[in-house]
């Protein structure tokens, strides 16, 4: 998505150029590729696939639409098993319509993993549940720190369910590097992604994630934080930005590898 | 500020109307008008100021802008006890430019109070420390939750530094209603605020905040905890909202009246 005016076939080749070792993929453009003609390319080109995103949007109230979210994510997991990753990222859904609900709302993502932690595990395919930015907490995701995010995964098996920890949701909070330590100790980081953060932010609020070394964030501080935990698994830089997205794909790519040497390396 | 299309005078003449017992008062207006002229008209209206609005800002490094910073709060304790009210918001200040810091800001608000909250004992105010949303940790509050307000306020004389709870900025944190009960167990909620939460944000994030009734928070409910801890204070309602602020001020009052009996009495 930081290079999202790139095809995958451009995407491919400039991570190879710039050595860049693996890739985060979400589901919208690699079903536009194909599946299958997607695992191929990232296999030729030599490139791990990092994750997958995303699953999630657990939170509706309706049986009718529960059950079309859980068959989504049943597919999100064969995508993600097909594309030889072992994580789906989840963003787990905000606030039903007119529902004020926020603690209902979070048990109903419990009982969707119940369902998909199985079916996940079979494919070999560990669910990372992000908590959002509270700014999310409404319409997207009711999960806005790592605390709930890892009292909803410690219900099952590290090896179904773990956390995200991404550092333009959680930067803020004094509270999270403890939770870094307590997912570490249960082998439930399952993902570690970096942006930074930038203001004023734009309406909407989606699409003014900073690059590395713009904003206020500490990258090599948070990147301790997941290292002392014991993560080994691979970083990723998650950026979704307008101004980014309006520049040469290539250029965004090497300035974003740049700034990775810089301030995360 | 939820209807600042008034003069003061048309405030205070509308709240009588409505029968709207007291007003929370911000300095630009306050000043615009005169201190002792604005102190007349509301004693002489029979209106309670709630609150004055506000001081803070302390999270400066350079040694000139922090002694600036104080003396301005010093001037807005003195104003806060010229108006009648024994409550004066503080706004704590976010990260200067280039610091990623947020410890060491968060330090330096403690320095801050060390030498106001004295001087506002003397005056007979009370510093409301305010937790504002996490998406202003950056550029406006290193405080983001009522837990971090409250670990500094506690350093302090519950008569000098207590916190503000404002629905806007925490109805996200399930550990809120915890520190609400802590903070009224030693007397520390000295203020009370609502505000809804809607979304899509706009651009900078300032001026968004809902209606009462019209987004995801249950104000009974936030209300209820803040009862439960012991707060017998003023309710405020401060909504910065274009919408709202480009409507006739007389008509948003009344209909925010409405809401509040709707929603919250």
């Amino acid at each position: 998505m930081t290079v999202r005016q790139l095809t995958l076939p451009e995407l491919a080749e400039a991570c190879l150029e710039l050595g860049v070792p693996g890739v985060g993929l979400w589901r919208e453009p690699v079903r536009a590729h194909g599946v299958e003609a997607t695992a191929k390319l990232v296999r030729g080109a030599g490139l791990a696939v990092t994750s997958l995103c995303r699953g999630g949007f657990f939170t509706a109230i309706d049986p009718a639409a529960r059950a079309r979210a859980l068959d989504d994510n049943r597919r999100a997991v064969e995508e993600a098993a097909a594309l030889g990753t072992d994580t789906l990222l989840l963003v787990s859904g905000g606030l039903p319509a007119g529902s004020r609900d926020l603690r209902g709302a979070r048990e109903r993502i419990a009982d969707a993993l119940a369902e998909l932690g199985p079916f996940a595990g079979q494919h070999g395919v560990r669910l990372a549940l992000e908590a959002l930015h509270p700014m999310y907490a409404a319409d997207r995701c009711v999960l806005s720190t790592l605390a709930q995010a890892l009292d909803l995964a410690e219900r099952f098996p590290a090896d179904q369910v773990g956390i995200a920890v991404d550092t333009y949701h959680v930067w803020w909070d004094d509270g999270a590097p403890g939770q870094i330590a307590r997912a570490g100790a249960t082998g439930r980081i399952h993902a570690f992604q970096l942006a930074d953060w930038t203001t004023p932010l734009p309406a909407g609020v989606l699409d003014g994630r900073g690059q590395l070394g713009d904003g206020a964030v500490d990258m090599r501080e948070w990147r301790g934080y997941v290292e002392a935990a014991g993560y080994t698994g691979p970083i990723e830089v998650e950026l979704f930005n307008e101004a980014l997205w309006a520049r040469d794909g290539r250029e965004v790519l090497r300035e974003t590898a740049a700034r990775f040497a810089e301030h995360v390396s």
